[in-house]
């Protein structure tokens, strides 16, 4: 028995329904969909364009069809469940997540998301009401980008940002391109162009995830409010001195890369404080060479991830930055040369769709917490296109993500939803 | 043509002969030597018990013989070409190297000592002296340890340090045992015993080699005079902290280990000058984990090269070092452990060996500096046993070694062989 079907039917039993949610729906499905891909180590792989994605696939799509949704695929393997509104021609409110995992990843990740947002929809119809706005729940495919290294992709290919001409330029680690992974799983990759939607039709998003933080489990609230959400940009920068022998090689005499990398790294450690409270950097990868201890790195490559929420005050921690190593290789008589490996400009999330979340905490009695999202997400890319875009965050256990401990008690998942389903009311009917 | 043979074609019609040592013939020994495993790329690599060493050996074999000297290699191919002298009962001044190499290393480590100790011998003889002492001319087998990782071996050997069931223990990366590599070149390894000498029969050895480092070069003096070896200690120490997000864990949310390590590194810098002139710390390897460019590093691990030529002073540089770690680990609330993975007693070399090569140097009119060596070499070993050991260094160009680029002028090795015959002749009619 894995880990979160142990742990969810011990909470299922114990877990108050709230607003309409029914924790056992909840976690039976959430358990169901941690089956599919399930490793030795009780952890999930379900990589994009597998069958085991397709076989996750059918599941939801069966789920959709038993609540009143009209399910499709778009081409590129988006799963679609739509339920029209009195008002056909308003812009819909979608909301949905992914079901991809990282390899032997979690339960939750994005799984959760998907779960969340078909009970919400569930028990808003099971409350009777109509609503004004079309309704769909959006399966994004390829979040994670584990297989083919480009993540967030479905939600790139409906928002136009993803081509049939970029299939070309991915591969996975077994020579499989992209294109051929679409045409296995009987898409047409010459039709990808049908996908793109742009932001017509939509009038909001919303995406319920897991922290992937240790925020709201320390400050013991269950609700929180995304601010916006941090593109990363990876800065790699290289010292170079000279490699000499460890013994013969006075300390005066030295010019160590290795030495002005770690300075630089600790020098990081103390810059986002200067520029924001929502700033991080991270030196998460570091390479010397030659590697070896009786050898002086003769290069040292360290690879800063930073973030922010807003891109003027993110870039100016970036400059900072280049200019610590710069300075540091000047005064060690070393080289120091930088170059941007990633920049996704962050995505804010709008004052009113933060309100709106914060509106149906209050009203349902839930503290909330409003933070930023320093991961990127499928609403990163909808964001940029539909403005009333939002992200709900539920607390991680531990803040573990991406591994087979990944976990959010069935109460904090149930909670999370009550107010997904609050706040999806709140836009079917807001015809502003 | 390799870099060696041209520099050499050059240098030989411009270089004098000097204290009777010839330019042509040591420069023509060496260019030889330096064919024999050579690389695509101008190194050389000969390892221990292969067929490259085992021609280089023959050829030396030769050019001892074909000098007056009677060669023969023990029982595990230490090659010694031994020399009467007028009373046979005295110690023998032994001089050599060793000609193993690095993979793709250069043509001056080891090699010159051998090539240079064997046109000194020659020399004195050609000066038709004698001598009371008997002479030794050593070429020790497997110095570098790059196929077998048991470097500094056939001293070992020869100085009873090295027993038949140490040989259990090591194996090449192709799995090839250092028993099996012996019975393939012909040696019985029941026999190893045999080839213990310890300090019986020996009076002095005398090694000249390549500084390998900059030194000589900077202060434009021809002549090394070794003080002493700095016995190397490894120190290798792990931060553990917590793997997390880099972008949901707030930067003062965050147990990261790979700045703990970058801190420690700064650290170590700066701590060898507290403690000698001739100590050196250096972080030569390292590793974080999960090594990746989104993720907190929750272990960083370093390995500390740390020498010096006098061993209280060494141990308390390495205390120093410990201490460093553990109260950065304490500071930023992570766990710290280390262990030491070598520990190699640095060897003083006497006064009186140090005063003879300088005495040598001021008879030539060559100018010497006195300087540790930072490196292990052979006389480390013999230094343990053979109280007038010591060691003469020639200046290494850009202080590279290990490598293709490895280069010391003809003039220099002509200075550094002209000084150690002196030596020699010193040594040999000492009968203190």
């Amino acid at each position: 028995m894995s880990f979160i079907r142990q742990q969810f039917n011990d909470d299922a039993s114990q877990t108050k329904a709230f607003n309409g949610i029914q924790p056992n729906k909840l976690a039976a499905r959430l358990t169901a969909l941690s089956q599919i891909g399930r490793t030795k180590t009780g952890g999930v792989t379900r990589l994009a364009y597998t069958n085991e994605e397709a076989h996750a696939k059918r599941l939801l799509t069966q789920w959709g069809t038993r609540i009143g949704l009209t399910m499709r695929e778009d081409e590129v393997g988006n799963l679609i469940g739509r339920l029209e509104g009195t008002q056909p021609d308003l812009g819909a409110v979608a909301t949905g997540s992914h079901i991809d995992t990282v390899v032997n990843g979690g339960a939750f990740d994005g799984a959760l998301g998907a779960v969340a947002s078909l009970c919400a929809i569930e028990s808003l119809l099971e409350d009777g009401k109509s609503f004004p706005r079309p309704l769909e729940w959006i399966i994004f495919v390829n979040e994670e980008g584990s297989r083919f290294p480009t993540g967030i992709y479905g939600s790139q290919v409906m928002m136009g940002e993803f081509t049939e001409a970029d299939l070309e330029r991915y591969a996975d680690k077994d020579g499989v391109t992209l294109v051929d992974a679409l045409k296995n799983q009987g898409f047409d990759p010459h039709k990808l162009a049908k996908a793109h939607r742009q932001h017509k039709g939509f009038y909001a998003f919303i995406e319920l995830h897991i922290e992937q933080g240790k925020r709201l489990e320390k400050a013991n609230i269950p609700i929180g409010v995304v601010s916006g959400i941090a593109g990363p940009l990876w800065l790699q920068g290289t010292f170079k001195g000279e490699s000499d022998h460890a013994g013969n090689t006075p300390m005066g005499m030295r010019k160590d890369a290795a030495v002005a990398g770690a300075e630089w790294l600790v020098a990081i450690e103390s810059l986002p404080a200067q520029f924001s409270q929502t700033a991080v950097a991270t030196v998460g990868q570091q390479t010397v060479y030659p590697n070896t201890p009786n050898v002086i790195s003769g290069e040292a490559t360290l690879t800063v991830d930073i973030r922010d929420i807003e891109l003027t005050q993110r870039n100016r921690l970036v400059e900072a930055i280049q200019a610590a190593g710069l300075e540091i290789a000047a005064k060690r008589g070393l080289d120091f040369s930088y170059q941007v490996l990633t920049d996704i400009a962050p995505v804010p999330i709008s004052a009113f769709i933060q309100e709106t979340i914060k509106t149906s905490g209050e009203k349902l009695g839930l503290p909330t917490m409003t933070l930023p999202s320093g991961a990127g997400h499928d609403a990163m890319i909808i964001g940029r296109h539909v403005p009333h875009t939002g992200m709900i965050f539920v607390p991680s256990v531990d803040g573990r993500s991406h591994c087979p401990e990944e976990f959010t008690s069935l109460d904090d998942c149930v909670k999370g939803t009550a107010v997904l389903k609050d706040v999806l009311a709140q836009l079917l009917t807001s015809i502003n």
